[in-house]
């Protein structure tokens, strides 16, 4: 089991067909890091839940996860609410170090893609 | 002024920093296409809304305009919501062309860019 894991933390919603961007994310990650434990987890509406996969990730083995949030930008969900799970699963889970990353949205390549794409033709 | 408009099309958030990144993207589609028209419209909680941004753009003299959505995905917004604010916006506007283009989080530019993101350091 890897010692290294990256849950992709999307917002979910009712339709099943939302999730698949971000299940496209994950497998491209898996592939760019085949040594890396790699899943998607959501906030509302789809499951597993962050808590769910940090169990999953710990159980598994993991010692560092981060997570990386599929998110545009950063409102209250991520200013508040998700700050607050990761703290909960931290303390579940001493013995793995969970670290949460900027949401993609604030990341240049993706603000760069994003641009490329809304440019095209 | 611009024949062609791209109206870059956010969810919105109640805290003002939400907006950062779709500018940020805003501004690099302008630096993209200098002839084109670039905006941003929210849906929610954040003016303007993308019916005031069409008919900013139709009052410049806009033909063509494109709306592309800043989401990871496509869920009931993007399946309902939005759809019937293009159709409003267009019997309102019959001499400007309006194109909804898909969320930016199906594009593979974009996903490769959240994966590589997703998976560095």
């Amino acid at each position: 089991m890897s010692q290294e894991a990256i849950v992709l933390f999307a917002h979910g919603a009712r339709d099943p067909e939302w999730a698949v961007p971000a299940r496209q994310v994950a497998a491209e990650v898996q592939r760019l890091r085949p040594d890396v434990s790699v899943s998607v987890a959501f906030l509302e509406f789809m499951e597993p839940t962050l808590a769910d996969a940090v169990d999953a990730a710990a159980a598994a083995g993991a010692r560092a996860l981060r997570v990386v949030p599929l998110f545009v930008a950063r409102g209250g969900h991520l200013k508040k609410d998700v700050p607050a799970l990761i703290e909960a699963a931290q303390a579940k889970h001493p013995d793995c170090r969970i670290e949460l990353a900027a949401v993609v949205g604030e990341d240049a390549g993706v603000v760069h893609a994003m641009a490329v794409y809304a440019a095209g033709a």
